[in-house]
């Protein structure tokens, strides 16, 4: 049977890289999917680290060269998962090479630059999406279909939370607490997604920010000295000095939709006791509740 | 034994009458207090109603005279619970009567009426309180106490939130939803009490409101034509005409607190699938999770 | 309004007499009952206690003689809350002076004296219950309504718990330890509740004892040298020596229904960080699910 | 860097097939594993089925004859995937073959034939495992860690269940409701794993059945016409006839541990409402619940 396929160059071999890394490969065993995707070439800065990543997850080739990787004629799709302030000139060569880009949220470090790559993507004729991967959740998609056959009446109230419990004081400065790095803190890394899946779900959109925040509650924390350690930063090697964490540990805004519902957003990286998120809805016939690892 | 006791006047013999009866009915008898309440006189407007109140609770005399009970020399504590819009006028009276007052909550209909209440309230010698009845909730007071050992360490971040579902499109034009008799709609019934609550447990103080809303979702609702039916309104006659309804559904805001906390205040009465309240606190130790009839 | 009333006699005035005074005291103050209980005479062997007691509860009288309470020609109902060994004695005489009589449960110390109790009954014009109170849970009238109606078509299983952890190995030997006294341990006390709520809800009984167990697990407990402590024994002075426990920490069993449903039952007083029952039918159409204090 | 490496032969293509080629891809992608699998032979008997099998999933070859596979120099392991009565000729000629062989649960279709697999291993070198996956479940290897550190002190009572509600009436006539293919129904194929867990975590064994019962509630089942549908038979094309279940759809047993802690197991496919199990174990200083999708 002769199958439609695309090949993948996937930026960056981290965290994401091996999440998605993992989705590439499994994607057509468990779905029937009209084009199969290829792992043809993974690209990071360190020849020796993506040697080997690309080894074990079975990338055909790797690269330190990401230029050259997302001009390279086979690649039909670059997918984004390098640190966030590099989301922007990645994709946008990426579009402008022609390819279709698949870029992890948040999109941009700063509002101007994910103007541009919008801007880019309006351009060009490439397909884009962001990984909203809570869309594929399977009590997502079959809320989103209940509420988009009406069974719930009309919405009256979204709450979204997103909760984690890891950025404590003796959490150390990773990249994610630098702003020129990370754009910023739990508003981009959490509270992004709960704002897209509550859009996914009602179709709604937020037409006015009633009133917001976003605290840097642990204003110093201790530099790291080497990698190694958890994606929380636990069992890194750290130097006796601090620095300063420039992103939101914490951002909560109360907003109106288009729709005249009203929502509340929370997002916190200092929830002791929590590790994702719920989302609740309220409405004249029904409600939905979505709890992830409560 | 010769007990201390005090004579109680309660004003008002619906649903919170008959709570409070209740409650003054049975404090002595699984609690040893140091003050015995007595049950002296119940006041409210109709005279068949109260006699028959009087008689099924217990009350030793009953009037339709609200004056004249404040006045009388006898009674040492009077309990507002009349219609919200009743409180100021019923507790500055008996306050200027020399008696002590305990008053429902919301204290008042308007601001301005309240701080006449505050004031009242200082130049007397009597002793206040309103009926946060949840500060008596022993996990609330146990939560208090964690709190105030330090045993949570620093307060992150405080999510409070009442939810209720009894106030749909057809639930009818109760007094609850009049401006002029109620005040406010979930901010002073529901909110108050997890406001009161927050500042219970932590001991701080909100110190900005950041942003807030209050909406008036089911604008118009159908005439009641007599009394009957339940607190919600289930079960009373109504007319086929409707009457706006003038306070709010849901009311939120995000706030901070007078230690840096940042909090979520949250109040519905249209929350499908919802009875009762939930709250939340983040800290570096600990965290305090409190979900009544969740 | 001439009301109906009956005179109630109430024998026992510990941890069921109390909360018997409190159902007894505002029954008719939440319900319109057909027939009004009036508070007449409670009985119990210390005079000083009783008379307390009485005072504090509202019984208009006291005594310390239970055969001249049981005979007494003003008192309809004779309300048992004795010992469990108790039970047999009390209950038949007032049968036989021909009394109402609610017994709390289990209904005797041994099976001979329940089937002697089940027959004076039979013989008495006298009516009888047993205080099996979660009848009473609204979730579990409502349970039985859904069963009755055949809203959750054939029953297969009916899974009956009642767990709770206060009889730990530091708990002392209380009377509720003593087989003498109580008849049996966790069975009696804890699984002849959750057998009667799986009758009343489905209508179903026994049939077969497929296999059973009564363990008792803590084998030896400190004895108490004088009273006070909570219901649990906690706090209570205890000894240095310890004596046999006679009666069952844990007991287990599988059975068949007459319907052909199979059910388990398990009952447990060392159910570490449990309080409370929960049960559980399997059926074509639904579920029921009841979980209290959970 | 020479890995070490082992040649795996899947016989089986259907659910737990592709199951355990989940885990044979993705085991030394996640975790650094001593020796690491190669997908090198997967045999089942339908030619088509295993080709497209085998190319779907990335094993190397592809065979329709068990015996050859089996006796293959290169396989180094066995993995039995195949029906239930089919375990034992196949988990023993690999064993007779020199291979290490993993086979699924239940082991066997008849204790009989259990035995003899039993004794096979007991003759052979060969390393052999059944898949008791839960094992591997993070909650449940820590739930053994610390009743092996003794955390929880004394185990008084054990809880087992694994409830499912995919069986009811409207199920078809699978093979697994076959006794002579499968074995038994919800005792092999639930209450195995239940069993397992409870002896893995406590390194307890069971010494007494009290009593047990197993039921065929559903006696009668429609005839499967052809294949399709989901595992749990929704969605397959059926005959207007129907033919006889001879497994059991709940099986209850009460048992007592060499320890002398009692212990209950309940498994069932007709548990309306439950996907999953829960497990308990009580102690004096701590209690352990799992429930997975409870």
């Amino acid at each position: 049977m002769p199958v439609k396929t695309c090949n993948v160059a996937l930026l960056g071999n981290k965290f994401m890289g091996r999440s998605h890394s993992n989705a590439w490969m499994k994607v057509a065993k468990f779905f029937d999917v009209p084009i199969e995707p290829v792992m043809h070439t993974v690209c990071a800065r360190n020849e020796d680290e993506v040697a080997a990543f690309a080894n074990r997850w079975g990338w055909q080739a790797h690269s330190t060269n990401w230029r050259r990787v997302v001009a390279e004629p086979d690649i039909g799709l670059v997918d984004v998962t390098t640190p966030n302030n590099m989301h922007p000139e990645h994709s946008i060569a990426a579009l402008e090479a022609g390819k279709d880009v698949a870029c992890e949220k948040p999109l941009a470090d700063t509002l101007d630059h994910a103007r541009q790559m919008r801007d880019a993507a309006a351009r060009s004729l490439s397909r884009t999406f962001v990984w909203y991967n809570y869309r594929r959740c399977p009590a997502v998609a079959l809320a989103r279909q209940l509420c988009q056959q009406g069974k719930l009446g009309r919405i009256y109230q979204i709450r979204g939370c997103y909760l984690q419990d890891w950025a404590g004081p003796d959490t150390p400065l990773m990249w994610r607490f630098d702003k020129k790095v990370a754009g910023s803190g739990s508003l981009g890394d959490l509270c992004a997604h709960t704002i897209d899946t509550a859009r996914f779900i009602t179709g709604d959109e937020v037409s006015e920010v009633i009133g917001a925040t976003m605290e840097t509650v642990v204003k110093e924390r201790v530099i790291l000295e080497a990698g190694g350690g958890e994606i929380s930063g636990r069992g890194a090697a750290t130097s006796q000095k601090t620095g300063p964490s420039t992103v939101d540990d914490i951002s909560l805004f109360v907003a109106r939709m288009e729709s005249g519902a009203v929502s509340t957003f929370e997002a916190s990286r200092l929830s002791t006791g929590y590790r994702m998120s719920t989302g609740w809805k309220s409405t004249v016939k029904g409600a939905i509740r979505f709890i992830l690892n409560g």
